[in-house]
């Protein structure tokens, strides 16, 4: 079988989830609400960790974002991370409110005075820091040099990391993000030849939900495939709670993590039932059990659907008018069409009663 | 960069479509209306080549769907494949009628003649052959000896090849499809260092569009970026014109072939605009731009934003209800947010028109 083969890294916590070494892969997402309205954060965290999101990022630009840091601590169950430009108060003011990571570039904080008076109160709050390389930002004279390149975006994950390492600090985690496939997977895998330390995956800019969710899972599949990868987070121009379905999904396919998987036939010439329809209400209605190691069959012919799905748990395959639920491949029962759904989700819960 | 190096396969050709060897990666898909329904069938194909289909494949499943295929044949541009199980006669009906490829598992098809029959047709008429392996529908003694695994899936593939071999037949083409991703990846990989035939990749019962998508570009991305893969089909619970649009997405983003590519920002807390409306919105109206080597950028801020994309061709960054549109990172127009989208379509057609 396809055995994945981890790349050995470095373990480092933030807050109560290790990132790298044996560690399972985590997901990320970022809040798309304003950091300093608590109300609406709060509530997009709680929607974030119940669709399984482990890290939640959000963005501190000002004092009022970091002022909010201590109400959403207490109302978060995962640790949170401060995203922060420049600003190397901000960095302070987050650490102090108890932020549980930070995400910033110390090259870009200024003076070494700066950078110093940080890492030293992250050092000493246990707070790891993820220095974020994005092809669209890269420093212009890495760009006139080796061209926006893996070779640009290495060294410059590189001159941040020197910097944290001569201040003694190793809670690194480092991405190196680029909107292109080919660029994104040539950076990550440059840098997991130089470093140890663990890496936060993800493709910028991906676009919207479908297209943005193609380019992910075609670039963190390749990379995680690799065993390159210790967290992730699908970006996509849409709603957080989706790059966290789509970031399961993409660990489940590869078997990094279990959980519910529906198959469902193509329509073909042979479908004589609404199988859209049904593998959209099937997948609707299972959503409760998204963390569940299931798998569940819609098939849009009764001949060759309980064969053809024998390894999945349970199943339906509609014919024309009435169908088929299964389990395991063998028949339960034949009902009409308009009962299969209410029939095969009878079924599944009274699986997970009996458990 | 990732630079992909194709797996050396023979060439063979699919009406005037040429599959394996340095010919680019063909995406197909298959018709779900009834063959034999001529005028639904029709109008899908002129619809599937539109959006970019380049080999397109039916179910036939008996005297009437065959007797579609001369009305088939005289709409359609590119190749048509019948997709046969079992029947020799319907095969050779097929063949008779036109038809440009069979998909169908000489193994299955009973004795020996008539395998002869249908194999001397086809190699008459310069027909292939695409042999199709589901883990679905593994042979018992194959199942019962090596379980459902990459083993018994390349037996089953290899038990048909060797007929048509025996036949002289090598106009040859190899799927091994199967819904859980790991077994799929193995199986093709395990197939790859037996024979030299081009491979068909598919993920089946792959799931709705979304789902779907994901499973399909997570292996394809996988394995066309080791090099196996000659044409390629998306196989969904939705509209095949989708498939066609997943699949052209999957290659484009690996640089195998060339298109639009349109980059967006996530949302985040610095969006002061509605980023996923206007990326919807360009997606959509770009949808005409789909097959030019173009990338347009959605962006959030109009600060970062012609920075970060500076590697678009044409790009637009929403404001406070305003917002920029640049080209190649130079602003070229501030409007406000409602002109946005019809400024940047006004440039991308001023470009194209001055081709």
């Amino acid at each position: 079988m396809n055995t994945i083969i981890r790349r050995p890294t470095r373990q480092i916590r933030l807050g109560n989830v290790a990132i790298g070494g044996d560690a399972p892969i985590s997901i990320q997402s970022m809040l798309c609400v304003p950091t300093a309205n608590v109300e609406a954060a709060a509530r997009q965290i709680a929607q974030l960790e119940k669709a399984g999101c482990e890290i939640i990022r959000f963005s501190v630009m000002n004092q009022a974002d970091a002022d909010a840091i201590p109400a959403l601590k207490r109302v978060a169950a995962v640790p949170l991370v401060a995203d922060i430009h420049f600003d190397h108060k901000l960095a302070l003011a987050a650490l102090e409110a108890g932020i549980d990571g930070l995400r910033i570039n110390p090259g870009n904080i200024g003076s070494r005075e700066k950078v110093a008076e940080v890492v030293r109160l992250a050092a000493e709050r246990g707070v790891p820091i993820r220095i974020g390389v994005n092809s669209g930002s890269l420093p212009k004279e890495l760009v006139a040099k080796y061209g926006v390149s893996a070779k640009a975006m290495v060294e410059a994950a590189l001159s941040h990391v020197r910097i944290l390492e001569e201040l003694d600090f190793t809670a690194i985690k480092i991405s190196v993000k680029a909107s292109q496939l080919p660029l994104m997977l040539e950076s990550y895998r440059a840098l997991s030849r130089e470093v140890d330390y663990p890496l936060h995956l993800g493709i910028t800019e991906a676009g919207t939900l479908l297209a943005g969710s193609i380019k992910s899972a075609m670039a963190l599949g390749i990379l995680l495939n690799e065993g390159i990868g210790d967290t992730i987070r699908v970006s996509l121009t849409a709603d957080p709670l989706q790059e966290v379905m789509v970031a399961r999904r993409i660990l489940q396919n590869l078997g990094l993590r279990r959980g519910l998987n529906i198959i469902s036939c193509p329509t073909c010439g042979r479908t004589r039932i609404n199988l859209m329809r049904l593998a959209d209400e099937v997948e609707n209605a299972l959503a409760e059990f998204a963390d569940r190691p299931l798998t569940v069959a819609v098939m849009g012919c009764v001949v060759n659907g309980p064969g053809e799905a024998r390894e999945a748990d349970f199943g339906l395959a509609g014919g024309d008018g009435e169908g088929l639920v299964f389990a395991r491949g063998e028949i339960v029962s034949k009902v009409p069409e308009d009962e299969l759904v209410p029939e095969l989700l009878r079924l599944i819960r009274e699986h997970f009663n009996h458990e």
